[in-house]
């Protein structure tokens, strides 16, 4: 049904005739075309909220740069919202929450969401596969509940979101029960995505990171693991960035796919994630270097990823200054190259 | 020569009757009597180029928590400083330097520096070794030059320090020329730091984490081994956060101790690190739990350490936040735990 369906079998552990390649933040101020849809909508949450300029601008990479696959162009705090807690977006400051989580009186102010709340990214979702008409696979997406957890907890970004684990600390229940209403939330969340439409869905866990690994077992991966083993009707992908203690765990989970950091070592990566196939893993840096540097880079990595089982994205979200000829180049590359060829 | 010598002991890989134990940024905000001596001075910069107010913040938490080790209070900044870069302390933004290093005629307007204009830090040495008066030892400290260019190309912190690895990219030889000046800087200013008194010296690699793994080597391992190799009068360590990818890389330099962070597995460490003392790694918001979790944990630390070759610590510096009595609390408890006991 689907004219390019590369990535879906890649991400089954099929064996395809070159590697599939997207890029994560591929629907991104990188491209012109998607400043100028934003400047009309008149900021980030009007287009996410509106399905019309979410489908849009959604679609663009794989017209203008020709990736594998499109990723709905969605937020990860649009979950929080859901469930009471509504955010802003400040000005080289990133997200905002009026009120944050510190007590079981602010627990009682929050509810777990069916996801009607966030009917207009199934709306987005819906039109979108319209308008791909079969061309790629659509990718759907949430954040893991630990992220959305530090950010309901912090109310803000943060290098070291040392409130949001103070309460680990302090208060684990609360912390526990505030991970399963998030949990239950992002479930019904995934389904309405998967009932809209998407081939895939994507869990970040984007501040994995600053978690020891036995916090990281107890707060994240086992409400991770509720997720991958509620989605059985389409394939899922686990990105936990810096989680590169968390390897052989995630290892265990239900999941098809596991993305990569550059910080991970490819050939370690392979044995900890025997059972996965893998993801990534470019530095994004690596797309301000000149065009022979990019491309002996990119097929450096696909050298050491091999011929099956991998899945070719950077390590992290594009860098909005990163010029589109680069990245373009980037995907080139990987859709040029041929396993054994060099 | 010194009352209490456990932490020399231990870098030195001999064994000590216990654990030694002292606390990044031990002399910081968590004290009421730094906040005190910060007010007084007028600022953070102006403390580190008064060699009184240095000195008296210095000896401070050996006084107030018992720790078996004071550290200069100084700044990593001020080898750029004395490179030819100034910088400020903006409030909640951090350090900011109005010129940065971007092209070659950048790097002809800075030199390396002999450490002559540093002499207030070796002249605050000398203030606070005599006034320590041979109670425990006094620990030196510079940035290793990967983390000095990184603010000295990006200008200020940054998640993701972009600009900086951009230039890794684009002009390799250039880095490679900032790194050597950095680095010939560094070893001449820790040299002014023993020859003051200092009785070990640390390396901080805060930015460590941003790097690939051949990147590290590249552009970090390959510097603070010039570093290392040329100290060799009093131990080293060498504390590069999140660089878990480069533990197997850190085992082989001529450093005496690695400092670990808080994601850092202690077996897995102990194997990756086997020729080095380890430092570290408590999770600097467990002092944010209650007294009976901060014993446990701190215990359990120790154990998985084991009776030799550690030095407890943090794994990153305190949070200005923590409680001064749940700071003490971690120290007290390192210095009541005997192995085997439990």
């Amino acid at each position: 049904m689907l004219k390019n369906d590369l990535l879906l079998r890649t991400a089954r552990g099929e064996s395809t005739e070159r590697t599939p390649v997207w890029l994560m933040r591929q629907a991104g101020r990188v491209l012109p075309e998607y400043r100028a849809v934003r400047m009309n909508a008149g900021g980030f949450i009007e287009m996410v909220k509106n399905p019309e300029f979410a489908a849009e601008v959604t679609i663009q990479p794989v017209t203008i740069l020709g990736v594998d696959a499109a990723i709905i162009f969605s937020d990860i705090l649009v979950v929080p919202e859901a469930m009471g807690l509504p955010y802003k977006m400040v000005e080289a400051m990133g997200p905002w929450f009026e009120h944050t989580i510190a007590t079981e009186a602010d627990l009682a102010r929050i509810h777990v969401s069916d996801g009607s709340e966030i009917k207009y990214v199934a709306d987005a979702i819906a039109l979108t596969k319209k308008n791909l008409d079969h061309a790629v696979p659509l990718i759907g997406f949430a954040g893991a509940p630990w992220t959305l957890f530090a950010y309901m907890v912090e109310g803000k970004g943060s290098k070291t979101f040392s409130k949001a684990k103070q309460l680990l600390y302090t208060n684990p229940t609360l912390a526990h029960q505030l991970l399963q209403m998030i949990t239950d939330t992002t479930i019904a969340y995934i389904k309405t995505q998967v009932a809209a439409g998407v081939n895939l869905i994507q869990l970040f866990d984007s501040w994995a990171g600053v978690l020891s690994p036995m916090q990281y077992n107890e707060f994240s991966i086992e409400y991770i693991k509720q997720i991958t083993d509620a989605i059985t009707t389409v394939p899922t992908t686990v990105f936990a960035k810096g989680a590169f203690f968390a390897r052989a765990s995630l290892n265990k989970l239900s999941c098809n796919v596991v993305g990569l950091d550059w910080n991970m070592d490819i050939a370690e990566s392979k044995v900890l994630l025997a059972n996965k196939v893998l993801q990534g893993n470019a530095d994004p840096c690596l797309l301000y270097a000149d065009e022979a540097t990019i491309v002996q880079q990119t097929e450096k990595m696909l050298h050491d990823f091999g011929p099956s089982g991998h899945i070719a994205n950077l390590g992290h979200g594009l860098y909005p200054d990163l010029e589109k000829s680069k990245v373009k180049l980037f995907v080139d590359t990987v859709k040029a190259y041929r396993h054994g060829s060099k």
